[in-house]
């Protein structure tokens, strides 16, 4: 076998056999396979794209790459959450303490920020004390006490696909659908789960710009899934706006304490609760998807989701006070308002935009080595479809460095649109695949 | 400007800004871009294509990567033929030889043989003596004298195509028409001619097999001509059957020495004398193409081709008897007849498998280090139209080792195709573009 051939072969758009795809994989692993023929087998990849079968034994080869954790020493039925990447998106802050409150384990392996789009190990570290590097037994002890602990992906889990991420983003072979789903669903499997519940983020603010590509990539993941025997179900959702109002990492710690209490925004309270109701349902918690909603809805209302969070941020070492008061939290010494130029109606607030604006004063990383101020974001003050009066607060920038601040300014302004007519509606959930 | 968005505006199908493919292009010869970018890059290429205007520029960068060679104290108009490869495609050795007696200087820069396509350098160093790694002095003064010298590429010319080559071969990404046409010109173009006649091969032993391709290859050669100002003609040529009888690097020597004393196969001499005919009006000795087809005849009927051909190899330092006397050439000392299975017309000769075939029994290289063997290879007895009884001899393979002979007559044996039919006549010359 000479990867070549298969390189050459895959630019031609033939399906390759599953010991070919696996002479790839472990090749590369192994070192014996160099980044310039991998690179330019990503790149047909992304021209020519994979079959059903042949996505599925990439993800197989990357989870076979590294360790598995094992937690078949923890009774309940596993069920994560993943959503493909949001800005102002902490949905699994919420929905993972109200699933697991209603009896679901839930052990949470989390990413970190990466472009405009936030990571939730980054945002539960801007919390003081708050520790992610839990080792296996202590991340297998606290979801038995618990039933929800949150964990960083260790080098050890599917190392091949952490060297291929890496290649592929100095290649420009982020963007193909395949690869996006062995990635996400090859850590994902490392954890012996039961269940995965899919956000797949669709509009400006996401990796996927049109629904289409969205749902494909929703059903990629289901049918790699389905092929492991586990239960995958996706909802494709919104993301022109950010979710809720606070973009940041300790701004959104802060609504997510007031989301948990019931005060929260509500597209990112009903997206939460609809998380949080499929998880409960995969998990078996109940029998139909209406029973978990109602579920859901009460552990929001009795304030056990709330509760779960604190001890589950206790247990972690944090200091479960910060979700009271939000004096604890880093806070931003900076702020500077952005005025709307005109009447009208708010039409658009593009999420990449923001979210790069706050990536420029700090809140997120342009490379994998960047570090992050956990104290600076945006807050808005008006959502998708407000009036807003002439010189009205559009939105406010919290920083703690003066640079950047002009140019994340400058970007934030551009994120908005204000028409004279109220924009369509538009739903959150558009779909659901699974 | 980083590499990684330029890499992802040529896969998004955006045509890149001169600046930017200059960028690509000295870094990569620096060595700042990693070969993992550029390859990822060159298959982006492969997906997308490129502009006449980014495949000039390309072809300019790679000339500018290197040395040009300086002929202008050599008068009179340079004129030079390039194949892009062909089977038993020895028209170099006939064509320059019948231009240049007739007038016109030929500063021929020629290849090697890479796959199972030959390379007339290698055919040249059959022949005991000949020396083709003359300095640029010797080449000028040569020029003068003989109108004719044959030089092979040095490191020197056109690094980063050298370059660019290895790095298209390890990753599948050879087959680009825009890749292969400056890798062509930036070659030819660093000798300081004035016309180029292309000889563009379409079907089976040729890297084009459909003539679509070939004539965008033909169209983008000339355009990038065009822009610097160079004169250039494409003839789209038939490359299904080889060329001639002979394939293999001393016995294709012998072929152009019988067709220089104008008893050479009639395919061979047709093609060689349109392309003599081209060179000699691009390089202006004629004003009508009518008139330099009539030199170019002349010029073979007289002899001179010949005598200007023997004039050359002894310049060179090699033996010139050995166009007289074959038995001065490397021989083989082994031979294996193929006989038709059967009664009928040849209707296929598959010139790629005749040209692995002579590759396996060491006429060629499969990769740039393989050493030549200058003795062996195949005589056709037959060409496509020709009847043929049950038994009767196909082809003859001359080899001087046992390895590799077996596997090696088994496919040429493959190639022959006999049917009960005539075939359908077919065209030597296609097409003709510019």
């Amino acid at each position: 076998m000479r990867t070549v051939d298969l390189i050459y072969r895959k630019r031609e758009g033939e399906e390759l056999a599953p010991e070919e795809i696996t002479y790839l994989v472990e090749g590369y692993t192994r070192g014996e396979i160099p980044d310039y023929q991998m690179s330019a087998f990503l790149m047909a990849v992304c021209w020519q794209g994979m079959t059903e079968r042949e996505v599925s034994v990439l993800t197989e080869c990357m989870l076979a790459s590294g360790e598995r954790v094992d937690l078949s020493s923890v009774p309940g039925i596993k069920v994560d959450k993943h959503s493909t990447g949001g800005v102002g998106d902490k949905t699994s802050l919420i929905a993972a303490p109200l699933a697991a409150s209603a009896g679901a384990v839930v052990p949470m392996i989390s990413g970190r920020a990466l472009g405009h789009t936030g990571g939730t190990l980054d945002k539960l570290e801007a919390i003081p004390g708050m520790r992610t590097n839990l080792s296996i037994a202590e991340f297998g002890e606290q979801l038995q006490k618990l039933n929800l602990a949150f964990i960083g992906q260790t080098a050890e889990v599917a190392p091949a696909d952490g060297r291929l991420y890496s290649l592929r983003d100095a290649t420009a072979t982020v963007e193909s659908i395949p690869l996006i789903a062995s990635s996400i669903m090859s850590k994902k499997l490392a954890v012996g789960l039961d269940a995965i519940v899919l956000d797949v983020k669709v509009g400006a603010g996401a990796f996927m710009k049109r629904q289409i590509d969205a749902r494909r990539l929703a059903q990629m993941m289901a049918g790699i899934g389905r092929r492991m025997d586990k239960r995958v179900q996706a909802l494709i959702t919104d993301m022109n706006q950010p979710l809720g109002f606070a973009v940041g990492n300790a701004l959104e710690i802060m609504e997510v304490s007031q989301t948990l209490q019931n005060a929260g925004p509500v597209d990112l309270t009903r997206l939460s609760l609809e998380l949080a109701a499929r998880m409960i349902h995969l998990g078996k918690i109940t029998e139909t998807l209406e029973e978990a909603r109602e579920v859901a809805q009460s552990k929001l209302l009795d304030g056990s989701g709330y509760r779960k969070f604190k001890d589950v941020i206790a247990a972690q070492g944090g200091n479960p006070q910060v979700l009271d008061r939000f004096e604890l939290l880093p806070n931003a010494t900076g702020m500077r308002e952005i005025y709307s130029p005109r009447a009208g109606y708010v039409s658009v607030i593009d999420a990449a935009l923001i979210g790069q604006a706050s990536v420029m004063i700090g809140a997120g990383r342009d490379t994998k080595d960047d570090s992050i101020d956990p104290a600076v974001g945006v807050i808005l003050e008006v959502k998708v479809g407000q009036k807003v009066d002439a010189g009205g607060v559009l939105c406010r920038l919290y920083y703690t460095r003066e640079d950047g601040v002009e140019e994340a300014a400058e970007h934030v302004e551009d994120a908005f649109r204000i028409s004279a007519q109220p924009p369509e509606e538009r739903e959150l959930i558009l779909e659901v695949v699974g």
